[in-house]
């Protein structure tokens, strides 16, 4: 008899502290993937877009989108780390360490630093940090992931539980390490689209983006294959049909990367994510809802030994089916107010 | 307190006769965005199809398509000229003056060359001239439109009424510069999928391109998001709801770029638009919708100077919902007939 | 008068056994088609995911997807061969010569070998051979394919009947003509997905791919046009509403491609499609169907000559809107069982 060759994914009591997982399928990133990565969010920041601005300004050629990046690199681990996952409940120290440009090959591996069973006894809750490199073995992101996973057999023994002590923010001195010294003087602030630069931002301010983009089926499944992402929930209408929704749910990923897409209505010179500080799906996104964005500023931050970029700490909140001039986040409750679908703590660099 | 950063885009009171606005957001068109072109539209012209036709016959390498390229400066535009447009209303004196490669990078200005309020002081036209260049600063293109846009304010004062004179169409000695001087004896007439070269067109010949392609919307928005337009009204549902329409427009470019590609039967070696004439979105295309095309060839012309190439003045219809067998333009009364969306005027090289 | 000059299509009496048809549009395929492609399907396999892991084992660089260098061949032969066809009923003897990289420029002819008149006198079955070309002249691909072609007129004379008699499966010997000598000692078993090679698989064995991905309208219309690929069954609803179906048919290929992606659960290591031995299109697939997939082992064979590679015959089962656990196939009665939409006869070739 054969064995199963097919992947079931790993359940809760598969994962032990100290465990690292090499995800298969390294990926080539290539201006293709750019040319589809715009074409379904449509983003406008002017180092990524144009080779002649990257390289004015210091960089080889125009980077590839930091969150291209970051979803190549999180769909990697999908079939090892949460294909049993019932959800994925949040981000912390995630930054980004050195830029990837076309031609680059992205591969990515995670170690479990912590699990945590839950006291139903069916699930737990699972810590990895994920580590993206390049073809030459370089760090290029690194972030923390915790998901709720299914155990396979409710008897199987609980773990001592380990919770690893996350920091609440990616400190200055360790942002913009992607980011080149920049000739600001050949930064042109036509050419990206605004004269607005680290120093015009300050805590507390608030941007409504403006503008919404409704989500067609069709556009968040090419995304989400795009990242060789796999989980089903994302692409299975014929299962999820049955299931809580009665319809597919839109990768998260993909919300990150619209409202990201929105933000340039505001943030235009936050050409940079540095970090994710923070992340959290607040409710579930759908095929037809229409995605709308608003940040707050949260801190502006120098960073230590850069004169040319300043780092602004963003709360990027992304909202569906609702305009965001009034900067909907939470009732008078404390809970999240409805309509709200992304909470997320960013370190944006700007040119200073 | 900080100072809005969002675009709110400008009113008709913004524009002043002689006033120059670079746009933002350079964008490097690559291979990967001739790739999503390509499969949103399905054209089949050689030389843009294949290094080794384009190569053979003079080309550098296969030119992108002149569309994308339209589009792609025709999207830099949109934040400042057309944010709180009521209509696009025409183009004019648009030609192409040189090829455009993948890795070229496109930037575009506008020149306010007309204003005129309307009579009832809530908006007005604005004429511009916008030109599209490459990294090298040389013009790859040059167009006139003029849209409708909304006044601010109804009370602010009516400005000079300006109105520029447009030529009726672009002269045939200003034809076909982007266009290298072509090797025709190495021009594969069963390659390129037709045997008919310039001499083959006559006047008042009538084309059905016989086949129809149904539109979707994540197809439409794709593309409109390729180009980085964000005329809101290609993408938001939740908006457009309540608008007058209740559904999302598709963006007039789509139709031209669909049409154009559908008018490779019949067409087939009409491989460059050298030049759009006069252009007219007649009615709104929605997201369902199936589109059509159907040329007229208005007047053949020599180019000066060129023995390789010849013009074709075409008019290309687009018509939804409809086959084009018997040429559907305009009813008796003189009005576009029921289910014509485009009435576009151009001028196409062929070789001789 | 001026000639018609929309291609009608050639119609069942245009076609003579020995005739060679030379096919237009010779395309380059780009790293660009490679990533729209990748976002349709979602393919996972690592020698074309990843240039570092193709080139570590042997390759230039990544090669491009087997069934992406079969549809753009096929998509050449559509207007010329199946344009008036009323079934595709099949293919045999296709095999793959030659890697091919992005920036080859593919290009197709087809050679009638059989023609067998229909007894209605109406229509009749076309059989061709296509061979795809690279920019060198070298063969990459050969398959068989019959079609039924109307009649233009059921008047006109029945030829001889001639029916090829085809291989039931491509030779052992004529396999692995694209793949290079592999170094196994650099093929990374845990990048790739799966510690499962040639050896592991024997005759008989069943494989539920598990995953079932849903298809989208917008979703195989752009991959039909990435082929260029103008069968207007694909993309007319307005037509197809009034047809036998009431709606747009998806493009065989789109299943193909499809099915193909999702065995990399279960089959992660079948890198390369050798030769596809048969292949029947069993039922219709539509936009909204959710597409699953199993693949019985057929057989196993040694390559003459090779050492690194070995062959694995299997039948790639593509089924809508039912899971695989139970690898549907035939009715006692020996029909199709419902909701089987492929049947395909394949050669894949893994790592010894």
């Amino acid at each position: 008899m054969s064995k199963v060759k097919t992947n079931a994914g790993n359940f809760f009591e598969d994962f032990a502290v100290g465990q690292v997982l090499q995800h298969a399928t390294p990926r080539t990133i290539t201006t293709g993937d750019v040319a589809v990565y715009n074409s379904l969010y449509g983003p406008r920041f002017a180092v990524q877009s144009s080779t002649t601005f990257a390289q004015a300004i210091g960089y080889h050629e125009a980077p590839v989108d930091d969150l291209l990046v970051f979803h190549t690199v999180f769909g990697k681990t999908v079939p090892d780390i949460s294909l049993n996952a019932i959800a994925n409940l949040g981000y912390a120290e995630c930054w980004f360490l050195e830029a990837v440009y076309p031609g680059d090959t992205l591969s990515a591996a995670s170690e479990v630093i912590g699990v945590r069973e839950n006291s139903n006894r069916a699930s737990g809750v699972v810590y990895v940090r994920t580590t993206g490199r390049n073809q030459s073995g370089r760090v290029v992101l690194s972030y923390v992931r915790w998901v709720m996973v299914r155990k396979r057999d409710k008897a199987s023994p609980e773990p001592t539980a380990v919770v690893p002590k996350l920091a609440e923010r990616v400190e200055p001195a360790n942002l913009g390490q992607a980011v080149p010294t920049l000739d600001l003087g050949r930064y042109d602030f036509t050419l990206s689209g605004s004269p607005y630069r680290w120093r015009d931002y300050a805590a507390a301010e608030k941007i409504d983006h403006a503008d919404g983009m409704t989500l067609e089926e069709a556009e968040h499944q090419t995304a989400t294959r795009l990242y060789q992402n796999t989980a089903k929930v994302h692409f299975n209408l014929h299962e999820q049909a049955q299931g809580q929704f009665k319809r597919r749910l839109v990768y998260g990923g993909v919300v990150i990367s619209l409202s990201r897409a929105l933000s340039f209505n505001g943030l235009a010179n936050a050409f940079h994510i540095a970090a994710i500080n923070a992340g959290r799906h607040v409710a579930p996104c759908f095929g037809g809802d229409t995605v709308y964005a608003w940040s707050e500023v949260l801190e502006t931050a120098e960073i230590p030994g850069r004169r040319d970029i300043g780092a602004v700490r963003a709360r990027l909140v992304a909202v569906k089916n609702r305009a965001c001039a009034d900067h909907p986040l939470k009732t008078p409750a404390g809970e999240y107010a409805e309509g709200v679908i992304l909470d997320l703590d960013l370190w944006l660099v700007l040119p200073r």
